[in-house]
């Protein structure tokens, strides 16, 4: 409630923050048993972004990116930026030398819940963004905020410290404790689908391979030959 | 309104699908008088994307693929999947997978009135889709529907052997009847419009080409010199 | 109020338009200490589109084109279209041939609060477009409207001659009689970020460079260690 | 395809359209598998509106009002108009002159995929509206249109003489053909839900009456006593 | 493009003023050949809210109430305050005391292109608002802006001292040097439409009183008998 | 991440939620330094109603209300129901039926980032219910969820046992240790306000009140006497 900046925050293991952006979002949406997704709007800023990295997180009012600057200070190598706002904006928040300083301090990403600006900038740098929009509006420093506190952005809760996977799917957050077992049940995951799409190049069916026409006929779905 | 899985359509020429695909969505669209096209919310996963087959309806659950695999099934070489929804969402209700198992059985493309995941694989392969949003999010395989129904898609309606015409300026259906009658009309509007560039090219303006300075008279529109 | 089409316009200097374009959208807006920025769901048809040039405004009826071909014969060379409407449309109100028309007078770019079609062929032809949407839906002929007046395009006023700026970032609005101004203003702009710019890459942060560890303080936001 | 105004349909029994308009919207729609319903941006003008009828269809272009005219010329007593059109609009294609040509008629309500104007008036006259917006943007009379052809209104699809029944909760569409079959199962569903809502009201749990708690340990849901 | 306030402005005729509100913003809107409009998320806090009056206008920064306090001490009797801003923002940038404020100060209303809170309790004081939004979401005051310059509010162009006219059909803007001649236009048509409404009440249809069928038949529109 | 439910969770003490209550949306919110609110398209589903309890949370699949059983079955008197979806639906998930429900078990109202049907019922029993939507769209009772876990509603954080105030406003949190320190907060605000408004009502302007007019000769903005 009172603004605050938490310097300190503890991190999965490194190993295991590799092994989940491997994965990738679809799959480690899956392992989760389909929870933690952001919502579809946060798009990537370019194609083949793709991040995986510790959330240090950030609170701030619309229209004002004092606190970026603060979270910059407290990150680490590796970590990337989750922006919550306390209401709607596609204000551009973030633009090219934000990125540059993001660059400099081995920050790996930023995931906001409002715009950027700069984007072509910040495309050629390769440096991986999601956001809600593109948007020149510059943006006031006037207000506080907070940084690593939990934060909603684009629907989903992110704790400090939970892993970050991002691509072009969009954006999934694992919660540290469990991002261990995550990593490796979408491993056996990602086997199982090696072996499924096998199959189904080879002219199988899901309706087969899976036993939906069973499914079907339980749940009253008729089949009539014609029109 | 019971849910009903109809295996034998009726497809319109392959010929002729061939040249609405040549033509194109928007001379299409033109050719039908202005009818039968999707809402602009659908857009293709990657730019290049183009399609043009017969349309196998599905009629889904939100966040519920099983009659996507149930649909898979009756498709023959050269159809289009279109998949309309009783209400609205994103949900990512099809995947690599499915995109693997549509190649594997020679499937057009699909488009769908909902959300695709894996979209870096799915337009690694050039599988074409059309869609109203890109979506991790998983779904369910619970609740019944129907294939090869009237559907609404995207706004428009979608009968069973439509023609579905897709490319960079979205998604437009033909009634399987109409479909020779607007390729040949398309084919005839691409002439008079080669025709047409070619003066414009030259410099040429609309305003003589087509009359409208009597228009913009006849409306009451004025001409002055200076603000 | 009454339909009316202005034939001469005042227009900027060529050469401050050239360095308009030459500082791009976020930086001139920033210039004019944050105005005149059109609403972020304009977007360039596509990436690499760039534009700068005299805004020739229209004002049309939704789903009616004709007032842009009465647009088109009073442009000059590297003027830019403007396309205002009495209320929200997608419609594709510009496609392909127009665009052809449009490049062989010279106009520059093409900025219009709906949609646009055929663009697949105006990106590969260059011509900068950009739009709220893009729609293959046809449009009619029929309505009076005006050219040269004052315009609202994407919440953004436009007045004929003010300068268009356009980039991957959006698009802003330059007063005509504050172009030479703006320029001056942008220019020094970008020699502060060239430095501020390189003091960030070398590590430096916006923190220390800004004063942002005092504001902090006299706002309230507190430092604790950890979680 | 064509512009066309069919001068007579077939429509549904009086009684039938009766009992249908008791069960109202979320009965009715229940009874036909949850199929039916047009999207929930369809809101009524005033709280208290509720109408049941034969749909006479119009299918018009955005901003133009002139099919709604030749509709009303072919409506009977007890019918309800059904408005859609080819791309998203908000502009108010029916007022209160309209709505009093329309009362005069006999005809028993409105909905339209668009806006209304005069708000108030119509309120007042108590003439059922459901529509998308609220607007004072004044139509053209200029573009051809058809009257009693298949139309899709708000994403549902609307054949000429189904049933539309409309109240607080939205519209829904009953095929005329299945519109005895839905009235007797909509009545069952009430009678149905009179015995579970006395069981409810004292105090017994859906949980118990449904038989949800087996479903839930079936689904792998674990209870724990505390957080 | 520099924070002014300007503190005199001129403003129509009381007299004229008045007759624009009795007229309602549907008739206005037409008697200025359908111009003026904002869009229709503008929605007035209680159905029956309604004003005419001088726009003292604001331009503000999204989330920042600084310069509506600013407003409202240059406001005279009878004014109503227009609160355009720099980007999209649905925060309660005005509340019961700010209403309690206008009040005393005879302001007579509140156009607001943002969010407003304590609903209810404006609500109850009859004090006339239109808003995108209710949102009980705070504010800063932090941020410069200007009051008595050009704004955009809801789409449409508003000039300090043109007539503001609300009802339930949105809000209209007439610029002050028409407002007379706009009031002349509006009692017309009042007149003409009194006379319509009564051939309309007495069951003559607009398809005759207006000479659609003619029009119909130009426009190619085909009558069948039967489906 | 695993489907859970949760019996026994802690609450605020009932004086503290009662003075919650009386403070109002506005007022607990700004006492919380602007945290803690929904977003606001959740709307109330008639203007009276008005909650104050302690959140059961509910995370469902769209579409499914299974859970919602589940959570009425571990409900106390005065608490409030809260429904978080993992990913965007408007499907009706609550009808009059499980109004009828919670009213005999004593449950406060309900908050649904999702649809609701049987309005009109509902609004009747005056059971109060905040949502994004009215639909009619029925669901489905087939996959798992949870009761009591941290859900995400609306864009807000809702831990098991916060105090849920809802109003005409919207909706807000308090998190369940802050509870008493709010409701003292908001104690003061009030008190304060009841100065101002005084001060207000007779005439004063906040400009003067609150020192505005230094802060914005500070800003830098200028007064001019003329337009």
């Amino acid at each position: 409630m009172n603004p605050v900046i938490v310097r300190r925050i503890r991190r999965a293991d490194a190993s295991v923050i590799t092994r989940l952006g491997v994965a990738g979002v679809a799959t480690v949406h899956e392992a989760m048993n389909r929870s933690g997704l952001m919502r579809p709007y946060m798009r990537p800023l370019y194609p083949a972004a793709r991040v995986a990295g510790s959330a240090v997180t950030v609170l701030s009012h619309p229209g004002d990116n004092l606190m970026i600057h603060a979270a910059i200070d407290v990150c680490q190598q590796g970590d990337v930026l989750v922006v919550g706002l306390a209401s709607d904006s596609t204000d551009g928040m973030f633009g090219e030398l934000l990125a540059v300083s993001c660059r400099a301090r081995g920050i790996a990403g930023l995931v906001i819940d409002a715009g950027v600006r700069d984007s072509a900038a910040i495309a050629e740098m390769q440096f991986p963004v999601w956001s809600k929009a593109i948007s020149a509006q510059g943006t006031v420093k006037a207000t506080p905020g907070s940084v690593n506190v939990p934060v909603v952005c684009a629907g989903a809760l992110v704790r400090p410290g939970d892993v970050i996977v991002g691509d072009g799917d969009g954006v999934v957050v694992v919660p540290r404790d469990l991002a261990e077992d995550v990593a490796a049940r979408s491993e056996q995951r990602m086997k199982r689908e090696d072996a499924t799409r096998e199959r189904l190049a080879n002219g199988e069916l899901g309706m087969d391979i899976y036993g939906f026409r069973q499914k079907l006929e339980q749940l009253g779905v008729r089949y009539v030959d014609e029109e």
